[in-house]
Parts: structure tokens; sequence; C-alpha cells
């Protein structure tokens, strides 16, 4: 019987694995398919996780460095899909792909959540080189410089807010003439001088060379006209995906709490509405989305399934 | 007039400050009286924050690598003494010590908590040597070694119990002999085999030479005999002051909600009761006490912050 499971390997589950080992846990193990480090490896560059500031350091240089500590107390490593987390009695049922069943006392899932991608010509081939998925992380590297958001709704908006503060003049790309967010975001967002709202509006291309993102080509859907619009990084803001198949039950009911878009409910202390399960990092209600505050949250969780296991005795 | 006042220059507010000013705002002052970093910087040795992992390096090496980063998107530092945060209107005075008053559109309140020393001959000179006030923190670096923890609440049989498994014999020390903690904590506490309970007792002095903590010298109060435990390390748990004057009404109200302990109440985007008013790090509730969680607080408080002033427009 582990004494903690933790399925997935980036910066929440590696913290995690990293408290609750040298907390004293003696048989922990990650449940991570691929190399640990998470969404943050296709980066390439990281500015804002304190303490790492070394200009041209990749996300893949970064994490690099999070290995040796991680694993330094005796984290183990499956390199295993995770089908299923259930609770039976007191303890827990990590039932894997090939059908192989582990017990756990406690259990951590921080499988995260990810960025939908809008299926654009040249999407792919620049990810990380001025496509990007997160303004807060990537924004800044756009200082007094245009880009391009697509997107309608809330998320959409509000990030074309957020980088309106920090670029020179931001260009909102919608398919539709109205918006899906909300009135007021639409509101407050037509007032501001420098974000442009290019509506009826597709892209057709992201335009590039071996430096990264040069521009984008657009068409009009109503009058079909193609244009092109120069720009060094378009944001693509066309939902998330929460990782949470592995907390449904067989009928597709969750195991836990969660809210309408999937995301579980927990409380300051990572505790979900299942005793001895908790999550961390981007598959939680309100999560910031940054590497930061995931590590923050698997430290918690390990240290309460320390708490949880010893007031099981 | 501010876009923000961060109070507070230890991990929650350098990370704050980091968010903040990358994020695009103007306007970030971080009032902290000394160099920033804050407790951790009284570290001898640091291996839990994830992705730092030198061996040797201090805390104050530590925060070292943090000072550049945060302050490279325009944070401003005033070294000045904040004796107040007040709400007026839609925005924020803060009084400073001198009196002087300075306007902000929001506050991030990160002032920490001070852990409290027992006042014990030798516990200054080798505190971070082998006096230690968290174990979290330092537990670790008495692997398999025995170890003493000072106190009779909840938190030192609790600290206690989580050295136990690390440490090859935990005494605790206790001048009564019976115990504040919850009678359950006691009851677990005591079937720990490598608990050892030595009540009537208090620390005399604690012992040590130029590389640390070589053991305490003990005396019951019943009989006066005078004792010595050889220990590389004591853990002293008599409480923890929660820095939050700064919150204080000058009748001595909290202008916000804290619990019984003193520490802001927060839901997990680290909003307090008041609109505007943020906390970030160890003053609030259910604070892991752990650099890392610290940083998390201080990278949401300040997206929150973004979002807060985005919505004033």
């Amino acid at each position: 019987m582990l004494d903690c499971a933790i399925i997935g390997g980036g910066p929440a589950g590696l913290t995690a694995g990293l408290y609750a080992t040298r907390g004293g846990l003696k048989n922990v193990t990650m449940f991570e398919m691929g190399m640990p480090g998470g969404q943050i490896t296709s980066s390439s560059e990281i500015e804002n996780y304190p303490g790492f500031f070394e200009h041209g350091k990749t996300g893949m240089d970064f994490m690099d460095t999070w290995q040796e500590q991680c694993f330094h107390f005796g984290l183990k490593h499956e390199m295993k899909k995770v089908d299923r987390v259930s609770k039976i009695d007191n303890h827990f049922i990590i039932t894997l792909e090939s059908g192989e069943e582990v017990k756990a006392k406690t259990a951590i899932v921080c499988t995260g959540s990810t960025p939908r991608r809008a299926g654009l010509k040249g999407e792919d081939e620049l990810f990380g080189r001025g496509v990007s998925t997160c303004a807060t992380c990537d924004g800044f590297f756009y200082k007094n410089k245009p880009v391009a958001v697509l997107g309608g709704g809330d998320t959409a908006l509000e990030e074309a807010h957020y980088l309106s503060n920090i670029c020179s003049e931001v260009n909102l790309i919608h398919r539709r003439d109205s918006f899906r967010a909300s009135p007021s975001t639409v509101e407050r967002v037509k007032k501001i001088p420098n974000i442009n709202l290019i509506t009826n509006t597709v892209v057709e291309e992201i335009l590039g060379d071996t430096m990264g993102v040069t521009g984008i080509k657009l068409k009009n859907i109503k009058t079909d006209e193609i244009s092109e619009l120069e720009v060094p990084g378009i944001f693509v803001f066309v939902g998330h995906n929460v990782n949470n198949d592995v907390l449904k039950n067989e009928d597709g009911s969750f195991i836990c709490e969660v809210n309408e878009q999937g995301q579980v409910v927990v409380d300051l202390n990572m505790r979900t509405s299942v005793d001895g399960l908790f999550v961390a990092g981007d598959i939680r209600i309100d999560a910031p989305k940054q590497v930061v505050s995931a590590a923050g949250d698997g430290a918690v969780s390990a240290l309460q399934v320390i708490s949880y296991i010893q007031e099981q005795v």
C-alpha cells in the first residue's frame, strides 16, 4: 500500500513528491507517462518564477533543475498512465491503463489542464515561439509591441485587457460580430484605446520564419477579403480542457465535487470533498495557472497528506 | 496615487511585486524597512524550494537571486515602516511611521508572522544552526538523528509527530505534567515509540560550539535535578505572533475579517473581506509557512489586483 499516490508530474506533482518524501513518507509514487515537467517545458523562456532569472533559458532547462531535487528524497516515478482513482473503504485504488491496480492511503491529483489550440495552420509549429495561450506568462515578452488575440469569450477579453497594459496594440480577432463574454466586460474592453476589435474575421494562417511568428493572415467571413497583420505574437484563447478524467466513475460522474467547468472544488488546504483525496495545480478552481502557484499547491497538499496519515493512526 | 502598495518584502511581497509590475502596473511600491527577503534569510540552508538545490547555500544566498528579478520590471522599494493601512472612499491610505500618508488604489499586505522565541540562554546565538522554529523546513537535516522539541501545545505535538517520521528520536520537553494540546493529539503522540515525553522539565540552556547545537541542559522543576541531553537540533514551538498591526484601526479593531489567532481570512484568490485589499503569505489563515507557498500567494494576489483595477475602469 502506497502512503501517497501522486497523479501527474508537472510543477504541482513534483513539489508534492518533494514535500511528501522529505516529510518522512516512505512509499510515495508519482505516476507520469512522460518526462516530468508539465506544460512549462514547452515554453521558450521563463522569467516569472521567483529565483530563476537567466536570460535565454527555456522551460525545459528550467524544469531540469527540479528533477534531482524532487527525486532526491525517495520519490518514485512510474511511467504509467492512470485511468481512474477510486476510494474503497478507507483507501484509494489507482487503476492503471494496463488494468493493474495500486492501493494507496492518500492521493494527490495534479493532472492540470490543457489549453485548447485553434487548429490553425502554423499554430503547432510556432507554439512557444510567438504563439501563446497565457498572457500572464508571455505578455511581457511583447512589451510595447503589437499583438493579436484570438477568441470571443470572457477569458479572451480579460486577457486582451491585461495585454493592453503592456503591449502597444492588441488586435482582438473574433469570428462573430458579437461576443460571448459578459456585456460589462465587452463594454469595458471597447473603451480601451489600444484594443482593436476585428470582428467577423478568422485567422487563416499564422505566418512565421525560423525566429518565430511574423504575422497572421486574416479573412473577413462577410466579405471574403484577405488581409495580413504584422505581429510578433498571437495569444489563442479558445478554452481549456480540465484533465479530470481520472476522477470520473465508470458512469461518467465525478468521485468528488467539481464546478461547471469540471475544475475540482478545494479549500485553502487543497482538500477535496473526499477525505484523503487532494488536488494541486491547474485542475482546481481559481487556479492562476502559474508554475509558482502550482508548486505552492503541491507543497500544501503533501503537508496535508502527512497530517491526514498521522491522524489515521 | 499608487496602483498597488505592497506592505512587507519577504517571498510573498517580492513575488507580488514581480507579478504586478510584469503585468503592466506602472506605480507599485513595496514598503519594507530592511533588506527584502523575509524570515528565510536567517536560514542556514534551504533545500525545499523547487528549482533551488545547491548544497551549502544559505537563505541569504537564496533570496539574493530574487532581488534582480523582482525589481527588474519596475517595482519600487521604500525603506519605510508602515503604521497603518486604511480604506477611505474607494482607495487606501498607507500611513507611514513618519506620519506621511500615501494613497493607493489597492493594497497587498505580506507582513508575515514571527515565531516566538523561548528566551533561552544560547537560543539567539544558535538560531539557524541547530535551533529551529519549523519542522517542515529543517526536520530533514536531522534524518536518523535525535532531536528535542520544546512546547506543549497542538503545534508542538503535531510537529513532534512529523519529526518522528524522520528523526531517530524526538524528546519533547514540557514544563507541566499535562499538555495544552487536544486530548486526541496527546493520545496519538503518546503511542509513538520514538517520542519521549519529558514533562515537568524546562530547558536551562542550549549548548553549542562554533559548528552549532551540541545539546541542551534540562532541569526537572519538581526535583530540581539537572541533566544534559546530547542532540544536534532543538525545535522551539512556543507560538507565533501574526504581524497584523498594520491592519488595525486606531481603536484596535481590525479593518478586515481575521480569525481567533489574528490570521487574515482569505479565499483562494487571497481576497480579504475588504474590496481591493489582499494579503499573501504567513499572515493568512491556513498558511503552510513555506517560501514556495508564500510566493504562490504573492503571484495570485497581484493577478487579482490587476483584475480589480481593470474592473474599476
